[in-house]
């Protein structure tokens, strides 16, 4: 077998066998196969597209490159929720507490957060305390016991994904969907829970601008889950603004634990609602989507999904006052107003100049070895459709650097877009693939 | 500007400035842009096509990569000429000559042979003593007095290309038309002669198998050398079958010694014709294609292009006796009859597998480092359209080898297809493109 006629089989549209996909990784993977010829691959993959066998092939094979997780310990149907990536997404933090409140296995696996975009690790890292590196053995047995854990990915999680996805994003080919769809779900098999819930989002603050290509790679995920022998499903949801009100890291937890507490924005809970109800589904807790989402309202209503997050940032070594007290975590040192000039409404909040926003403030990484500073963030006080009016706060910024604080203030400003006629309702939940 | 824009603004098919394909090819010749990028990007380029302007500034910025030659110590136009490759394509050794002897000054450079087809260099090193390695004044100097000189192609020719011509080889990236097109004449525009005459061969012994191809390229290289400024034309000749009778080195000499001496193939003859004619109306020597091809003819049929090659031998440190006495060029050990099967008509000779045959008998390269065997090679017979009987030898095989001899036996054997019905005449010259 030769990688040449890999490349060139798959530029004439000819469909690659599990054993040219193997060969390709693995050679890959070892350094037997150079990255010349690997990007050459990939760009007629761009043009070429791959099948529905060739994309589970390539899924499972990076998913077989580095170490599948052994959750059998762990006892009942373990179900895992994946999220493309937005600003403001702290649905995890909502959504993992509640599921697991109703008896339901969370055996998660999260990454930090890169660019504009938080990680669930950094959000959790608030807590004073907080560890994310757990062992095997005692992720397994938090999950057992209290129903939830959450630690950091292990390094050698899908190798082969990590090796080509730093290739396709310095050859301008990481959008293409099956490469996508393979990426994420070589990741996820790799985590290795029974069921798997996927939150793609859309809108300009998420990697699938359009709506149509969101639905594109939900169904493509769905059909690899399906064909390596899960329980999935995906929920398309909207990302044209950032999610909820707080963004940046402290600000996101206490907004997950006002949520908690039964006051969380109707954007976030909507989406945490729709998640929630594929998960219970999944977990053949309930027979019905309104059935699952009740349960998801009684732990809410009777606080036990609160009281879950307790135990659980207790389990992993912080303190449950942070949660029932959370003006004890870190708030920067300034708040800065960002006053509107215009009379209207709110048509837009760019999402991704939000996220610019929060991490120009030091709330995010730039690259992977950024140190970050929980502390700081942004609170949104309007959202699109409201009503604003000249002099009124828009948003208010979070600092421990007025310099900094400066510079979000104008991207913020340049994120909110005003229009004087009423804007129409937009649905956060625009479909879902089973 | 980044090389990731460039490959992502030319995989969505945009067009690509002067600067940008500069930026590319000065960065990857330095060694600043990575062969990963190089590699998608000419895989994207592939399917999406380089346009007139595009295709200019990366011929353009190959040839100055490395040395322009500078032939204006030489007078008059002079005019150069550039087969793409084939089997038994003695041509130059023919056709250079002729031009010479009507004062035309043909200042050529050539390439040594690789894999199944053969190069100019190697066939005059069958004349003992002969030296293409000539200084760039000697040159000059040899085609000032006797109107003709080849050498061998400097390594600072396009380097560039070169480097290029690399990685597309091992990426299944060759076959696209203007990547072909500006990698040869990036070459030729950096011999830098005033007038190019091209010979595009096509069949099943050449790089484009498809008539339609051959055209396309023509163009595609006749535009470049316009836009170059340069007199350009290109012929479009047969090579579905190899050309004349001879494979192989010492074997091909003395054919185009033979055809000097007006005994020439008549296949061949055509080739050398078509190609003269264009390179006489070039150098303005004559008025009409007719004028040009009779003032030809007179050089056969007064041997002065036959003197003259004996002068060009004799000038480049050989004797002309080799010439005048071509029995004394070397000859194999050992000859082999090929003895044909059928009763029939030669319908095809697979082109590639004479060249492989030769090749098995050490008369070709397999590699750039390979020695080769300037004795042997294979002297046809009975070519396309003639009729065959069984026990009649269709070739004959001149080799040092009997073991090598026997493995070519084969090859020749299954080159030769016959059929019972006569077989319709095929023209050489496909047509002109000027």
């Amino acid at each position: 077998m030769r990688m040449y006629d890999i490349i060139n089989r798959k530029k004439r549209g000819e469909h690659l066998s599990r054993e040219e996909i193997q060969f390709m990784v693995e050679g890959y993977t070892k350094g037997d196969i150079p990255d010349y010829q690997v990007s050459a691959l990939m760009m007629a993959i761009c043009f070429q597209g791959m099948d529905e066998e060739e994309t589970l092939h390539l899924t499972l094979t990076m998913k077989d490159s580095g170490e599948v997780l052994d959750l059998s310990e762990i006892e009942g149907i373990k179900v895992d929720k994946h999220s493309t990536g937005g600003v403001g997404d702290k649905t995890s933090l909502v959504l993992a507490p509640m599921v697991a409140a109703l008896g339901i296995p969370v055996a998660k696996m999260s990454g930090r957060g890169l660019g504009h975009t938080g990680g669930t690790i950094d959000k959790l890292e608030c807590f004073p305390g907080f560890s994310t590196s757990l062992s095997k053995e005692q992720f397994c047995r938090n999950v057992n016991q209290i129903k939830m854990a959450i630690m950091g990915q292990t390094a050698n999680l899908a190798p082969a994904d990590k090796k080509l996805y730093s290739l396709r994003d310095v050859t301008a080919t990481v959008d293409q969907l099956s490469l996508i769809a393979s990426s994420i779900m070589s990741k996820k098999l790799a985590a290795n829970a029974d069921a798997i819930v996927l939150d793609v989002k859309t809108g300009n603050g998420a990697f699938m601008k359009k709506e149509e290509d969101a639905f594109a790679l939900a169904k493509e995920m769905v059909k690899i889950g399906k064909n390596a022998g899960k329980q999935i499903s995906a929920v398309i949801t909207d990302m044209d603004q950032p999610l909820g009100n707080a963004v940046g890291n402290s600000l996101e937890v206490k907004e997950a634990i006002l949520s908690l507490n039964g006051i969380g924005p109707k954007d976030l809970m909507d989406v945490v609602y729709a998640l929630g109800t594929e998960m219970v589904l999944a977990a053949g807790k309930a027979e019905t989507p309104k059935d699952a989402r009740d349960m998801l309202v009684q732990t809410i209503k009777e606080k036990t999904a609160l009281d879950k997050f307790a135990e659980f940032v207790t389990a992993q070594g912080s303190d449950k006052r942070f949660v029932y007290q959370p003006e004890l975590l870190p708030t920067g040192k300034f708040s800065l107003q960002v006053l509107n000039t215009e009379e209207g409404y709110v048509s837009h909040i760019q999402a991704e100049e939000i996220g610019l926003a929060s991490l120009a403030l030091g709330g995010g990484r730039l690259t992977k070895d950024s140190e970050i500073d929980l502390s700081v963030g942004i609170l949104l006080h309007k959202k699109r459709g409201e009503p604003v009016h000249p002099g009124e706060a828009v948003a208010t910024i979070f600092a421990n650097d007025m310099e900094k604080a400066k510079e979000a203030y104008g991207k913020i400003v340049h994120a909110y877009q005003i229009q004087p006629e009423p804007v129409a309702v937009v649905h956060m939940i625009k479909g879902i693939v089973r």
